[in-house]
């Protein structure tokens, strides 16, 4: 069995690029900072500092996992509430390894429950959720490290007062608090009303958190293999730990994606062939806008860093994207991640043999047309001089996919550590919050107590 | 009652941009290229051309409506078969104006089908999909300019015969074939099967086609108000064709928009505050980008135009996205989409009047919260010196929906009219299409017979 997913880089580079893309030269010469990346990664991995280097050295899945055994059964419907870091890894891993119509057809869910996510402030979102759940039959997992984010706040205390409606004291078995190890807000609130709680290890931000027990919980209790996306992860990073530089592919990656955004571009696609795959798009694009878009880095100077992520999916946004990538400004690289093998077969029919247009397509499966389509767009953007890499999984199940998450989180560490900024802070989104607080009225945060021009700390200029 | 959406410019000029942003005489500068836009914009709308300009001048969406009105009752699902600018605009649609759950919960569809997509070459998605649904009780709509399009047709191969096997000769009345008008493929294969067609004017590109029957016909047998949404595409059609440059709101934003990108940056964002928008911006994306993603402008001069359109959704994305709109590189521009209504009210409980972290939320809505953040994060932009600007709908209506997408489709045009290239070809997707040709197997595509440096047409450099 391969052990590792594939990680192709040959067309980043500039001697299948017309000269346009990376010389060996220069990625060479990073050798010595990788070293010291690959160093400071075996650290983590091996002291415990319980960030997202260990997941698959830790205890508190465990616990998370046996939680779900015991309410697996009792609900109908799993109703997530969280935002941004607390949701999107769970709404991943659902859409990656439920067959699609999960909600609409019992027959594939095995007795699991339905998955519901509440992520935003959306009046309608709340309102048209709530009509549609039975809340005697619904279990709610509140994932929040902080407790006071508003979104999240908002829509638990409208769920838990329709709990509370519908179930009386019986509510309180119907929530799963996941926050912050310690003493924050939801601690004290899930001890005084008497909730199920989960820790998310103090070290662990929400967008590398999926693989705590903000995701793992959930997963659990959608009836998913949570030890092999573990597992995967834990192949992955000890071969980024242990791996020598010139065999080391999960390094040499990471620094190809750096080098690029360094010199020769701004934009970085994921495109993944796979429908299941959609949303880890979305899970990308927050790991790596804001762990990388920084305005100072380590040494307090102003670098303004990082690249735009954009999401897409192969090979529908051929018809959409494509153009763009293919003669717009040169100023991306994309990523596809594609799969060698898929969940099962689906055959094309002959159905009109007297086409000719069409049938030559009858007798293939649609697996050969999409990963056809993959291969022909990476070869066409070459031939344009344009850059992309290709990630492949042997098929898509809990612990590949495990991999693949695990993959990007360690490329956009190992690219914070080469910008030397801080990877896992958001100072940016401060102000934004004090406004909204103030607007909503929040107490301590009135405009006198908090002008902006403090929150900000940024120089006028 | 207001007559247009709101269009909020002032976070994009220099004066509120410390500086950074547009100045009024640059935009005065414009006015005469503009008068040419509006006078060119002014005849499509009159003449008769057939494009996305006067589609609420056209007859063919009343063929569409009265077909939707003879079908609806006779099925449970609606199925839809495209890719591309074949099926963005329908998803749009269904998920702006059809409350959450439209598929989950019958009471919210008033005897309305089920909606369901197959937009790619997955098939992992056709398999799922023809397990889950009835064949005896789906209407297929088949939708394909050319009928020729690899992903469709190898969709429409396997659903037909899954139909065919299902129902046997009745099958047939369980398809409607939207295609170009013409002597087609898809034509050709209707009339010899006695199938529904329904036509796409000959000069409607995929990515302007949703107020045709392409969008109109499945917004019809889902019940939604096709008229008021042509009605809000004229209401704003017309007002650009016609009023004043000084008072001519959307040639000045769009306008706007093409100066930032001259000059200022190259990421567009759209974000709009509101779930039920979220696929607004999947349509949008390929809108923008493959309309003025172009390699040569219409001189034949290589430009390599276009900026790089990326989706977010507000407030959701201000814990993904923000951070790098804040701090990360100024190459963009945030276009927010708010409603001033929502469809009904979702007040916040006071749960636990205990916590005062959360307990100041208690007696506001959600509403107040979701635009308060909106307002917050166009401010907090603003203060870094990071451009916006801001689209407004009195609430989320098919007329209003109807206004909004002509803007996007409005200022694409003009956009392209700026840069003086092609807004709707896409040359550069061949490239790709030829190599899958290759490898499938299509007669006439073989390698020896169309070598990829021919079809590119691009110079080796």
């Amino acid at each position: 069995m391969q052990s590792l997913i594939g990680i192709d880089l040959s067309r980043m580079l500039s001697g299948n690029l017309g000269g346009a893309g990376l010389s060996r030269s220069e990625l060479d010469a990073l050798a010595p900072r990788l070293e010291a990346v690959r160093t400071r990664l075996a650290t983590m991995v091996d002291d415990g500092e319980g960030t997202f280097a260990n997941t698959f050295r830790r205890t508190e899945p465990a616990k998370g996992k046996a939680l779900a055994d015991r309410l697996a059964g009792r609900f109908d419907d799993l109703l997530l509430i969280g935002i941004g870091g607390s949701t999107w890894g769970t709404i991943a891993i659902q859409a990656a390894l439920c067959p699609a119509y999960w909600n609409e057809n019992p027959a594939l869910r095995g007795g699991r429950p339905r998955f519901h996510v509440l992520d935003n402030s959306d009046p309608d979102a709340l309102r048209e959720t709530l009509a549609t759940l039975d809340p005697a039959r619904t279990v709610v997992n509140l994932v929040s490290k902080s407790g006071t984010t508003a979104e999240t706040a908002a829509n638990f205390l409208a769920v838990a007062a329709w709990l509370q409606a519908a179930c009386g004291e019986a509510w309180r078995g119907h929530v799963v608090v996941t926050t912050d190890a310690g003493n924050g807000l939801l601690q004290r609130l899930a001890a005084r009303e008497g909730l199920e709680v989960l820790d998310i290890p103090p070290r662990t931000g929400g967008r590398f958190s999926l693989l705590s027990n903000v995701g793992l919980f959930p997963a659990a209790l959608l009836g998913l293999d949570t030890d092999a996306l573990l597992a995967g992860a834990e192949a992955l990073t000890l071969d980024a730990a242990r791996a020598p530089l010139a065999e080391n592919r999960v390094l040499q990656a990471s620094a190809a994606a750096w080098l690029w955004f360094q010199r020769l571009g701004s934009v970085h696609v994921l495109m993944p062939y796979a429908r299941r795959l959609r949303y880890v798009a979305n899970w990308y694009v927050q790991l790596w806008g804001e762990s990388l878009g920084k305005r100072v880095d380590r040494q307090g100077r102003v670098v303004h860093s990082g690249s735009t992520p954009l999401g897409a999916l192969g090979a529908a946004d051929q018809h959409s994207l494509l153009q763009l990538f293919m003669e717009g400004p040169a100023d991306k690289l994309v990523s596809f991640v594609r799969l060698e093998r898929f969940q099962g077969p689906a055959p094309i029919p002959a159905t009109f043999p007297q086409d000719g247009e069409v049938a030559y397509l009858g007798g293939h499966d649609l697996a050969e047309l999409i990963n056809a389509e993959q291969e022909s767009t990476a070869e066409a953007l070459r031939a344009e001089g344009r850059g992309s890499r290709t990630l492949s999984l042997p098929q898509l199940d809990a612990y590949w996919l495990g991999q693949l998450f695990q993959f990007f989180m360690l490329e956009t560490f190992v690219n914070g550590e080469l910008l030397d900024i801080n990877t896992f802070d958001q100072p940016g989104v401060e102000a934004g919050k004090l406004l909204t607080y103030q607007r909503m009225g929040r107490p301590g945060f009135a405009r006198e107590d908090r002008p902006l021009s403090e929150t900000l700390a940024y120089p006028t200029t």
